[in-house]
């Protein structure tokens, strides 16, 4: 069974070497007490609980699955889901984050994003209950009426109920304005809902007395496709005046589906027949309010698989340790075994290395990013807060896609340390890798994050928000300038700048032509610029770790020697991405629809 | 469900037009008679078998996998495997390229290629219950006995037995000098087999009467390691003078591993409790004689993922054009519908050509290169089968390797294209992504393929293997030098063919220095060697497709297109591959083992 060591140490590397959160964060009004004493004491029992408690039903939880009485229609959660969860509620952890004004903690996001990378690093499925219940929570703090939020969130907020977000139905995903589910409304103001949703992630469960569903449906004078969309809330249990739960709302899972992954999440087709809700925001602006939710669980899912190449890198380090095959080419290296572990190979290291870095590249472009919530959230100057807000928009795109792509090629490099016995379910890689599938494709596939980010958040603005990313990144590159033992890093960095900055205003004049261009150029576009921030934050960290090479600190070695990696052995992916991307359109559509 | 449908004209396309394999396997004694219209009235058949009997069992038997019964070491392969089989066996199919002289109907190796790939298209787990038994019947055709061969080789041939590889050891899978199990000797000549086996694929089933094991042990006064490794022929159950089946014998299956996929095939630890067995080759060479199967499987593992990428294609395909979904950036395509089907997406379209590319280059290059294993096993010029045989020797781990990584890309683009769906069982797309897994790793990892191909297969012989075969590419683009519309072709290809050989030399001088830095360029250089052949095969079937493009068959039309989307959009990936090759071994050895 696989092991898991919240990685601390370079958690905190990021949060207080590389990116100051404390300092910034005390500008923050709400968070002016903050320091990074309580920061780390909370990660770390953040940390034992995720690989104490819900790590060890993971491997179990994935080979059991959830099950579905189709009488009562009720889903019990594998082995062990249901106590660790009260555990959880116990120890207070859903508060974490959420607003003093109704129960929580009032910590700053950030702190969340690292607890939430522990968690997933555990186990996803199981993360997945609690993690749905905060873009529940987020859509009803930002758009809930007094009275669903004095009712809901203090009960999200403890962990007593959990959240859903209902919005696929079979024929429509990507397409929401497609969606049919319909709400009719009712003389004392609530809203008759009936249709069918699929694909509800934690939507029934047996770990929560209630389950807050958030659903889009229509009303019947609604405008046809996306501007005809509204959010209710529908709660399992319909709530009395007093708070206590009365009766059972005409919501129900009439099936599980069989998946690839996250088998201990339960995946659920809803049946509304009539369901009683309240709706959520204005008629009609239902999208805007969903996106709330959307933009949360799209930080969320990156932070999934950056939590799913962590523990496979560890766990793949821990066995090309202890594996002895062959000898290194060079010669023994372990002349007194049998064989040499098979980390002397350099393409173990390779694959090995290419996971940390995705890893640590990961967790400093996350970090980064939710800082930017924070201060988005919670700053009292306004540009201030404008500013970060876009860029955390221009990010969180990059965040879903690009890491979640080399999340899928670190578990797989991962498991293919093992060899054969990668391939069993035992050892725990091959679920790593069968989880990680499923972040590329839910809360927006790739795709669609790649046609945002140079659709809508590079060239929708002709490329203001990304020219002020981009500026931070030459100021660096600036500072550097007479820094020999930097040019390593910068130089290709500046590089890669000049030649973003080049490739997108190529993209935006072949766009004007026919806007097709940017379809055909953004999944590679996106990678680009992942790997620009990457650079960036690879750098930086680089800086740090040459001030403090001669500490003693074999952190900085390591951080050192695994910026250089980057640089030398997955930065070059640019060279044909730019390449294909310049390719354009005209491949793409030679071929007629018939022929394929 | 998903579908398939053999790819019959393609495959008519690689053997009439593109290898003219008439005209070369006439040439070979024993093939004087052969015809088209004999082997595609062959594959038509067999195209049938794979589509109507055995892609109908995939999905159900990835759902339900195989069963052992702990009392009686007996399994249950899943239902309808064993009446499949029983068709097979009455069709004749497993005696297409056997020996005549043992029943077989001694078909070209070229012909079983093709019926495999549907096969593999249309069900991978169960169709390697036949092909493990090939691997058997070519060891045993090579080194067995007389009387080995008198007993076996025409119940291998009939199908009526099947045989098993095994190998693997827990404590060993590539690394098989370490191996452990025991063969005594007796006085009758026979020896008595003592260990532990795992990761025995087909290694127990109740598919066939008897089960032909051919297994790796140590004799007494063996040396050690791999020079001390024999091969014996360890029936299920012992065969009477008679040919009739005797005892049950003491190699029994302990049990059956839990797999990422590949769940219909029984993947069998197998113990040897002084089983009986006889030896197949000499003492101690028993590795040599393993190869013989092992370089026929890795052919045959490159064919599983091509017949996934195929399968995997033409659904996705299917999907893509009845699945509507939003509307085109440039612009409604489908304006009578309330959104276009997502095949107008430039990044679906992407994704699909992918596919159909690995596909169509991954058919060519197998296709060529089993012609060429039918030269070397049968051509009565001797330097021709060792002109044939030193090509396929090269060719052999860039078919394993290359193809199977593209497979892993392939069905992971495709199930993409499904969007949620994709992630889902029913839709079977998950299926062919977890069946493809396997095929990076069993027969030898990618990793150790890629080792074969430079350390010994270019850099063992000074390249001049290679360099064979580039005369051929490079002969081939002197003839079109002056055919202006295939400079698109010739162009790209001539400069990957000198960065090729400039990459080639520069690793081989590093080699001089460090022979580690072999293993550090090996992965990317498989990947661009691999490239190179795709883009000599596609330059000669966009000759072809020329030539023929306004005779009105829309095939030459897409091929053409194909061709052309692969230099635009896969080829480039070298791009970057040289580079991170070129990047050589230090970036991977800086970090001290105890820092990972």
């Amino acid at each position: 069974m696989p092991q898991y060591t919240p990685p601390m140490r370079d958690m905190q590397f990021v949060m207080h070497e590389l990116l100051n959160v404390v300092d910034e964060l005390k500008m923050l009004p709400g968070h002016e007490d903050i320091d990074a004493d309580t920061i780390n004491a909370v990660l770390e029992e953040g940390g034992k609980f995720a690989a104490e408690v819900i790590a060890p039903i993971n491997l179990s939880g994935d080979a059991e699955g959830c099950t579905l009485d189709k009488a009562s229609h009720e889903v019990t959660a594998p082995k062990g889901f249901k106590e660790a969860y009260k555990q959880y509620v116990e120890g207070g952890w859903p508060a974490l984050s959420c607003d003093p004004a109704f129960g929580g903690q009032g910590l700053p996001h950030l702190v969340n994003q690292f607890f939430y990378e522990m968690l997933n690093s555990a186990n996803q499925a199981w993360t997945m209950y609690p993690g749905l219940s905060h873009g529940a929570y987020e859509a009803l703090h930002a758009h809930g009426t007094p009275e669903q939020q004095a009712t809901y969130l203090p009960k999200l907020t403890s962990g007593e109920w959990t959240g859903t977000m209902c919005l696929t139905e079979p024929h429509c995903g990507t397409d929401l304005g497609l969606l049919r589910t319909k709400a009719e409304p009712q003389a004392d103001g609530t809203y008759k809902i009936t249709g069918a949703k699929i694909f509800i992630s934690a939507g029934e469960h047996d770990m929560a007395e209630n389950i807050v569903h958030l659903v889009l449906a229509r009303l019947p004078d609604a405008p046809q496709g996306s501007k005809g969309i509204s959010l209710f809330l529908v709660p399992k249990f319909n709530v009395n005046a007093d708070g206590s739960l009365g009766s059972r709302n005409d919501i129900f899972c009439a099936g599980l589906e069989h998946k690839m992954g996250i088998h201990g999440n339960a995946t659920a087709q809803i049946v509304l027949e009539g369901a009683v809700g309240t709706l959520v925001g204005e008629p009609n602006k239902g999208l805007a309010a969903m996106f709330v939710m959307m933009n949360a669980a799209r930080l969320g899912v990156g932070n999934q698989s950056l939590g799913l190449t962590e523990v496979a890198y560890q766990n793949a380090v821990a066995y090309a340790k202890d594996r002895i095959q062959m000898r290194a080419l060079s010669g023994p290296k372990a002349p007194d075994k049998p064989a040499d572990p098979i980390i002397v190979h350099p393409d173990v290291r390779k694959m090995l290395l290419t996971a940390r870095a995705f890893a640590e590249g990961g967790r400093m472009l996350q970090g980064y990013t939710v800082l930017q919530l924070d201060k988005a959230l919670k700053s009292d100057d306004e540009d201030e807060r404008k500013e970060a807000d876009a860029e955390v928009a221009l990010l969180t795109p990059i965040i879903k896609a690009f890491i979640t792509d080399n999340g899928w090629l670190a578990t797989s490099h991962c498991m293919q340390v093992y060899g054969g016995h990668g391939f069993i379910h035992e050892w725990g890689m091959e679920q790593f890798v069968r989880d990680a599938r499923i972040n590329m494709i839910y809360e927006g596939t790739n795709t669609i994050q790649s046609l945002d980010l140079l659709g809508r958040k590079v060239l929708g603005n002709n490329g203001a928000t990304l020219k002020k990313f981009g500026k931070k990144i030459a100021a660096f590159i600036e500072e550097e300038g007479t820094n020999e033992a930097m040019q390593e890093f910068v130089n290709p960095l500046a590089d890669l700048g000049d030649k973003v900055n080049k490739l997108t205003q190529e993209i935006g004049m072949k766009a004007m032509g026919n806007a097709d261009e940017v379809g055909a150029a953004a999944v590679d576009y996106l990678r680009v610029v992942g790997h620009m921030t990457f650079a960036y934050f690879f750098a930086r960290a680089a800086k740090i770790a040459l001030a403090k090479k001669d500490s003693g600190d074999p952190f900085y070695t390591a951080k050192l020697a695994t910026a250089r990696f980057y640089f030398a052995k997955l930065l070059p992916e640019t060279a044909s991405l730019i390449r294909t991307c310049r390719a354009g359109l005209a491949p793409l559509m030679e071929m007629e629809e018939a022929l394929f």
